[in-house]
């Protein structure tokens, strides 16, 4: 019997044990899944005789040992901060480790540790990091064993609400960790190369250099710019490309009106707002404008922004309700993007019978024979309901199935790892097809960011 | 024999030590003045037979305490995170001491030490901080001894060039550290108190939320908020004010003009740029606008940044040579702060002929048996040429008649402290009258924020 320990039973967990119970007969497989709650643990595995929920904290070395001690494979599901003491147990007790996060310093410090031991430590095998990693080596790799030169890069990915439950005039909906996303963009410029050039965006234009992509029978988005767009330039191997961009997708519309709460601050995280538990919505709004004992707090919000009376994007302010002076922040000591948070929650929320979707989007530019080509390959995947989603659809099976895959011997590459070798992508891209996770390619105009190009 | 020790012989000593030569036969003096390059020191002692220069190495324990042990009083005009050695010294050896800077944690750390010992320690007692504190306790502490309630109070200074040396189209030149220009007002959101209400304002908005002071003989000026006007509040007494603020004075204009390196990005201080060394003026500009083959950088930055054809903020960026593809940047991985002070340092670095100016505004609001009143006082200070600047002048000298009040036991009170008791700005501000640095008041009709009170 092999023993699959999975630590954590949140929101992306469903897939990822549903899929491992499907397997457990077949595989001769028993699963153990921990959780400080061990209600959430307890749903996810039912009444499958081949698996059971324990309670499970992490920080209690003795509990956290001794169910690592009964397992032949762990797989962390906790927020990314928490992985690296279960890592560290499984060095000493030489058991391999899926993660869906990203590669920390403490992680990668462990790489001699995991390769002496002839471990694989795998991380970054969820949905963005992780299909987007798979799904560019697939098709960079075949570009250069066809002989062409890699010459642009760029990937977009978006967590969204399905089109089927679209229906505020954001087109946005959280379907994620809500923080993330009033937090994105912040802590430095963004950095990518454009046709040679290494090119940067402040935050407070980030919302506003976005670039337009279409998505058969999903119609038109848009993406705003990665903090750091090279990051995987090396890893990928593109040192000499001549554009590199990462980006973050959303529906047409979103980053203009977004904008309009990083112009006037309310997405700031550094410093708290006095007495925040006692303002409106229409209070905290008016922080960030000048005072005035006659204007309105919404003419002040249209001159200092410089929005025109027919402008759309009011009516997203307006539906979001925050020149409200009835409902109340209630937060005590809370920074402008605590309280920003709360207010998109009340509107972007999703209802029981919401779905969500992941879309992803990659162009690769390339030379060959002399001639430039350009393949982009795109991917939309679609949530069931609100604990079968698009995003624990895409973290966890390709979590699952790296599991599967070592638990087997089929991935036995030692060291702490990220997928972008074929005996890793190859198996698991081909599975996910099964799953209705499906690229679709196409070959189109090379272009780059040059229309003279076309 | 009374021996007085000026640390550093940099820009802002120049009037400190001719204050305290002139003084020398009178008071009996005897003046040290010690810096790690001799000739500065040199230069401002002349040939007077009651000084002397040294060479003195803040880092080097001995020569500093030898130096330190000989002195009656200790003034330091380093960059105020040198003072933090030389003030242990002090206590150690039970000297005064004398500082234009802030308070740092360190020094206030050192307050009851400097209690038990009887030492004086005066810090802030430059221009700004300095004159500002003692001009506006003065005024704030005569309104209370009437009886008055202080309900607002507002503060600007600004370091600028002298009309008569004003011919650069952004009515600006450097005439104190450059970096401090560059990066000012980044770190965090302005905020500061308006008619009872906490109001801030994100960096990218800073530039734009000006407002309008005229000086008698002087014009228009504009003032953006300081990082944290409530600095203050409670050390002045302020606790219950309706409106604080302070903010920085410029010309008319720099603001908005500035709020486009702002707004691309070309203040950022966080990263560095690759290859800059290799980069023209205009291929900086062009990293923060998006790649075209066609379009100039030009026509990018009005676009990116809405400058209309006629607008003359226009011609301040010209004016710099921003677009010069043949000017070099030359600095190696040098930050956009760094390549843009090198730019600017071209067209705002003063003639030897230039003379500089300071220019400071308060705004007192009060209650006076159930009536509203308001008190505005400004001041201008001159220089005289590079060396005897209105930034030296108003620096040094109350540091030069702070060093004396404490020598001759005046100012007695022992502690860390600042400017802000009448003891100590009383005389000081009397002084100053003499060397022309006066304050304007005239009584206004009581505004605040609401002109409907007009």
């Amino acid at each position: 019997m092999r023993n699959i320990l999975v630590i954590g039973s949140g929101k992306s967990s469903s897939y990822l044990i549903k899929y491992l119970l499907e397997k457990a007969n077949a595989e001769d497989l028993q699963i153990t899944v921990g959780d400080l709650n061990i209600e959430n643990a307890r749903k996810l595995v039912g009444d499958h005789p081949r698996a059971n929920a324990i309670t499970l904290d992490v920080f209690n070395a003795e509990s956290r040992n001794a169910a690592i001690t009964d397992a032949d494979i762990v797989v962390s599901m906790l927020p990314a901060r928490f992985h690296i003491e279960v890592a560290k147990d499984c060095v000493a007790l030489g058991k391999h480790m899926v993660t869906a996060s990203y590669v920390s310093k403490e992680m990668q410090a462990l790489d001699e540790q995991v390769k002496a031991k002839g471990l694989v430590f795998m991380n970054e095998i969820g949905v963005d990091p992780g299909i987007d990693h798979m799904s560019a080596m697939q098709v960079i790799d075949r570009i250069r064993d066809n002989g062409g030169k890699m010459i642009l890069f760029e990937s977009f990915t978006g967590g969204l609400v399905a089109p089927e439950s679209d229906n505020n005039l954001w087109n946005y909906k959280f379907t994620w960790n809500p923080r993330n996303v009033v937090v994105a963009g912040q802590g430095g410029a963004a950095k990518f190369l454009q046709e040679g050039a290494y090119k940067y965006i402040p935050y407070n234009r980030l919302f506003r250099r976005t670039e337009f992509l279409e998505v058969e029978g999903f119609g038109r988005f848009e993406a705003y710019a990665n903090r750091d767009s090279l990051k995987y330039q090396h890893v990928y191997g593109l040192d000499h490309v001549q554009t590199l961009y990462r980006g973050t997708m959303r529906r047409v519309g979103f980053s203009r009106a977004w904008n309009i709460f990083v112009t006037l601050g309310m997405t700031d995280d550094s410093y708290t707002i006095d007495d925040s538990e006692n303002m409106s919505y229409r209070d905290f709004v008016n922080a960030f404008l000048p005072y005035s004992p006659t204007d309105s707090v919404e003419l002040k919000l249209r001159h200092q922004v410089k929005i025109d009376q027919d402008d759309i994007v009011w009516d997203k302010l307006l539906e979001l309700d925050i020149f409200s002076s009835t409902k109340m922040v209630e937060l005590a000591k809370a920074t402008p993007a605590q309280i920003l948070q709360k207010i998109l929650m009340d509107s972007w929320t999703l209802d029981e019978d919401d779905k969500d979707m992941i879309v992803m989007y990659h162009k690769f530019g390339y030379e060959l024979n002399g001639e430039k080509h350009q393949i982009d390959a795109t991917m939309v995947a679609l949530g069931e309901d609100q604990t079968y989603t698009a995003m624990a659809k895409t973290v966890g099976l390709p979590v699952a199935m790296a599991t599967m895959a070592i638990l087997k011997g089929k991935i036995n590459t030692p060291g702490v790892q990220i997928p972008i070798n074929k005996e890793v992508y190859n198996p698991i891209l081909e599975e996910l097809e099964d799953y209705g996770v499906v690229f679709n390619e196409k070959e189109v105009p090379y272009l780059g960011y040059n229309p003279l190009n076309a």
